[in-house]
């Protein structure tokens, strides 16, 4: 087991991670203090990990809430579910939420947590590759309303995060590899020897080596952690993480929530606003194609749909969160290993950006 | 006009007294951060206030929130309509929450602000008494849930405090009492010299007399930002403010919401208080008696219901929030102008204070 701490003064906390940690009831027990937790989970991982994790909590009161599964349920219905159990269990402002899934999971309990008498403690156990590498790190909370994702919510640290490696051998292959792209995305923005590292051991990675994936969440839980400890609040400097996803949104959105995973999308948008970069003189033609290589060895898609035209592109970009004042900024490369945040570009190069042959360009 | 300030560090906040602070655009635009506001306010109050209010911030895009009047509408149903008023209007993370009305319209504005896009400014209007001396300062914000009073909310700031005396004029007499007895409270929990002016001037502030009605507020605020400022999460110091609210609360569980104004509850449970207070010795009669006739003085009940017994009582005050593991911590008087939290007296004498007969000792 590895152990990282999130740097934030008298609300740092520490991220567990390694394998069976789920069974290593310590790591809770140092974070909950009174007899009472509730753990929130959903209809899926439910079945798999909640009872092992029940074994590690049985001497508290638990109460359970199973939230039905996906995004379209991250929901102010949904979290009012963890509300009602938990008043209904009488859980006081000593008790803990613990969060047992993916990033929904995660967003939502979080959000109870944080609600919950103006604030109680919160543990977040992580079990998709996507939401150990990126919502277990930092402290956004939330929920989607039907005119915006995200946009209910709050900053909200967990007591700590226990990353148990284990549980990524339930989670289906399409989302190992979103997960990845994610993983990917830290190299690109600000850890240039990772980028080495990962081609060297993507395939150890997608077999799900245990040494290889302990290494690959520390290292991006440790490049996130850098960035959100610079930036607690996103005045500017934490913008960095969003590195492909002003693109990757217009495509999520266009395509349909569900159609695209969130990290699929991240990928095409990286290989968008790396493109971006180097039309801007900031990378070689060679620098593209080798992040290209890195996220189709991830079994990443590279190319937005074939079928999206620059003006669908611009619709949904400029109402994406990032805009000010209608001005669309985005997060490009200025070089390997170092994002930054750019608005004043030409529109020109924009519009190339988004007419580009990316089938051919991947080749 | 007079300020004061909330010392909180970084989050210190002021607070404007004064007649006709309505009309003075400056106290608002000092606080305000991009060019659109959206003011909260309810079916009651904006007939009365909302086009003056819109008046001083004719620079701004204004979005309105009217909300349905009344604690029952204090849920997430209509949280949401503030919501759906602030994305269809398109208000992104730099625009200003103003709550425009009393504690009702404050905590839901304020909860919304808290989670619109994790946190947007805030800037506090109340028109009501109560408000003015007691939700404006401190930073309590939530809704009501069918399960518990404001169990789900936040603590968030707000960056002004803006109380304008003659939004009084319109408030019902009863109401204006009810006020008054959280203003009443403050001197009994920590300022003796302020129990001796209000009973010089209980009369001028019925009258709304306004030198005395703004001294009145200032004093109320500076001794509730004085406890908030020692104790700003309610860790221990902060629960005297409830004074009178344990008991008041079983009262107006009972009798149903309504019926007895909080107010008018908290005076009828500050008297049993101070008789309990007088039962453990740390007051004499005659000091019961002097509150009695203070609270009496502004037109407020100073008996609980007569036909609630005992047993009622210990049904609603053990599920308070202050009922630490089962047990019912009190806040009392240990001398007139210094309130105490106490958990360790004699079953028998809470007995007794709930079958005291109310009546004859307000004779």
């Amino acid at each position: 087991m590895q152990k990282l701490v999130v740097e934030l003064e008298e609300r740092s906390y520490p991220i567990y991670i390694g394998s069976g940690l789920l069974a290593q009831p310590e790591l809770f027990t140092a974070h909950i203090k009174s007899n009472k937790v509730v753990i929130v989970t959903n209809t899926t991982v439910a079945p798999l990990y909640l009872a092992q994790l029940k074994q590690s909590l049985s001497a508290y009161s638990v109460t359970e809430v199973i939230l039905p599964d996906g995004e379209e349920h991250k929901n102010w219905q949904t979290l009012q579910l963890i509300f009602d159990g938990m008043l209904a269990a009488k859980h006081d402002r000593k008790t803990t939420v613990i969060a047992l899934g993916g990033g929904v999971v995660g967003d939502m309990a979080g959000f109870a947590a944080a609600c919950y008498q103006r604030g109680v403690n919160f543990i977040q156990v992580p079990t998709t590759l996507l939401s150990q590498v990126d919502s277990s790190v930092g402290d956004k909370t939330g929920i989607n309303h039907e005119l915006g994702k995200n946009v209910i919510g709050a900053f909200y640290q967990p007591q700590a995060v226990v990353i148990d490696t284990d549980t990524l051998h339930t989670l289906p292959a399409r989302e190992l590899s979103a997960g990845l792209a994610e993983v990917i995305k830290y190299g690109f923005i600000c850890d240039a020897e990772f980028i080495d590292w990962l081609e060297l051991n993507i395939e150890q990675l997608l077999k799900l080596e245990p040494a290889a994936v302990r290494q690959a969440i520390v290292r991006s839980c440790e490049a996130k952690a850098k960035v959100v400890a610079a930036d607690e609040k996103e005045a500017d400097i934490r913008a960095i993480l969003n590195l492909g996803h002003t693109f990757g949104h217009a495509i999520e959105t266009e395509q349909g929530y569900g159609n695209w995973l969130h990290g699929e999308a991240v990928s095409a948008g990286m290989v968008m606003a790396l493109e971006m970069s180097a039309s801007l003189g900031w990378l070689d033609a060679s620098e593209v194609k080798r992040g290209i290589k890195l996220l189709s060895s991830a079994n990443l898609p590279v190319c937005p749909p074939l079928d999206m035209e620059a003006n669908t592109f611009l619709k949904h970009m400029s109402v994406d969160k990032k805009a000010l004042d209608g001005q669309i900024r985005l997060v490009l490369v200025k070089e390997m290993g170092r994002a930054v945040i750019c608005a004043d570009y030409p529109a020109s190069v924009l519009q190339k950006v988004l007419t580009t042959d990316y089938v051919a360009l991947s080749q």
